[in-house]
């Protein structure tokens, strides 16, 4: 493939997106740089989302980083961009900033906080204005090795609380305890596989992990009360209930949930961007894709970051990413 | 049974005592109230240990409490001392100090740091001297409702860590979760039923509890290592060794650990002494009587206190237990 236009900057770009503070939730400055380096003027911006252009293809990034590590500023050095959200996902960014200043026709989509909880987003804001509601096709540009990542997995987070009666450890049979009974409520748990599950022929892994347990008040002190925190990734709707089921001794709580999102591989211009891409993966993990699934719009996740990097102190992108995935876009959108 | 002497006011000196304060390791002005209603001059004074008298039983008593809980000053209502350490155990110590003040021979030990790990009582530097070498039975003035409560439980605390290995919590098949392996590594210790000891014609009930577990750093992470404390209590030696035996994927590290004693029920004196006290039961709790029984003084638990108020916000003692006891000691020392 070869370029009709000269050559973006595409490291430069990146490492600018890099040494501007972002952190979740405070993420004014990057979406001022973002405005900046745009050509043209917002179809929408409501200072968290901003959306550029138009066409049936939407392009996606998020502008936030998780917090930094020591890894700002960034630097080029190596062959690679290296630094806070090299990967995730300032290079896509920079990316889809370079083919909208190239003229390459899209909506480019912009936003904030996608590093917390789901229910911070700002994107249903935009989702209410029904502008997005004529889309095709979401290309979510989360770091994925420049293969396509299909689908994601839903996420949901509960607290599972054990009753029990306290009592002085000297006479333990005087309440039951709570600890106790967590051990023995957990033992479907922990004797779960994971589990695969085929949609359009690829396999995502449904699992369950424990992530955290607390309990006990004083060394003395048969508990009360005992818990632990589950998280369970899934492609299937009815994870809470199997979980309730799985664990009748417990009382559920549900903390947050992040739907899953099917591959969409039926899509014909996923069918399209597969010819340039020709390597599909399950994306055993969650990303905004679900998102947009839930609006009804089809999305997939390609962009330049090297998942290895992502959230790494050493975060990185390969310069070569960069452009590949730039150039992938641009034929993909133009022809 | 009747008095010599004319009867001391116990419920006044009780009230005296718990209204210094006296909670554990700030015992300074507890124990000069101590030296200035004793009569005569200790054979032993280090600033934590008070010795009087001579013979062949010791009393012994601790004259620090938990906390206050708002329970300070005390108050005499309804035949009854109330406040912090009534029954646990300024009751006891009153009726030492109107005994040592009637002039009834004994021994008459206090001490400090009773209500804290036993690696900070101050009692060994005592044992040290020798001065107690020729005791023949201590009797512990722990509140007992002027039972005897014959010989204790040893006290086990100990920490178990199980190791994972940590993952994404959306790939935990690539890690090792150490709560799974907790909960796994636990079955034995929640399967295990109290078990009855006989020592002497009294059953002693050993125990082990989970009294505290943690484990886990983020809501995504599969984590590396989960941990619990337990509490034993034992009348056998061999509790660490049955642990460990009991759990063998944990790594198990003593936080502390208090003996048992025997219940000395074969001990002349306490022969006699259960002709004044006929109710004799075990001790289902650790006492100071474990301390004297590994130096090879036999002892005993007698006191005034009311068990169900220790430690209690509304602790109290009834008057006539002070004066019971005071007469039962009087008998069992003078005859």
């Amino acid at each position: 493939m070869t370029s009709a236009v000269p050559a973006p900057d595409l490291a430069a770009t990146t490492l600018r997106l890099i040494d501007v503070p972002s952190e979740s939730r405070s993420e004014a400055e990057i979406v001022g740089l973002v405005r900046e380096l745009m050509p043209g003027s917002p179809t929408y911006d409501d200072g968290e989302v901003l959306l550029y252009g138009e066409g049936p293809i939407v392009l996606a990034g998020h502008v936030d980083t998780v917090p930094a590590q020591g890894n700002v500023p960034g630097r080029i050095a190596d062959g690679a961009v290296h630094g806070l959200g090299a990967s995730d996902m300032k290079a896509g960014v920079a990316v889809m900033v370079e083919l909208a200043r190239a003229g390459v026709p899209a909506r480019y989509l912009f936003f904030t906080r996608e590093e917390v909880p789901v229910s911070d987003s700002p994107l249903p804001g935009l989702f209410a204005t029904g502008m997005l509601a004529d889309a095709e096709l979401a290309v979510v540009l989360e770091p994925t090795d420049n293969d396509l990542h299909a689908g994601c997995l839903g996420n949901l987070q509960a607290r599972v609380t054990f009753h029990g009666e306290s009592a002085h450890s000297a006479r333990p049979w005087t309440g039951v305890n709570a600890i106790h009974e967590l051990v023995r409520g957990l033992q479907p748990l922990v004797a779960l596989a994971p589990e695969d599950v085929e949609l359009d022929g690829l396999v995502f892994r449904e699992v369950v992990s424990a992530v955290r347990v607390g309990g006990g008040i004083a060394a003395n002190v048969v508990p009360a009360s005992a818990w632990v925190d589950l998280n369970a990734r899934f492609v299937r709707p009815g994870m809470e209930e199997q979980l309730r089921a799985l664990l009748p001794d417990g009382e559920l709580e549900v903390i947050a949930e992040s739907p899953s999102a099917p591959p969409a591989l039926g899509n014909p211009h996923v069918a399209r961007l597969r010819e340039l891409v020709p390597s599909v993966k399950p994306k055993q993990a969650w990303t905004p894709v679900a998102q947009f699934a839930e609006q009804g719009i089809d999305a997939i996740n390609y962009g330049p970051g090297a998942t290895a990097y992502a959230h790494r102190v050493d975060e990185q992108v390969p310069i070569a990413n960069l452009e590949q995935c730039y150039e992938v876009l641009r034929v993909f959108l133009t022809d």
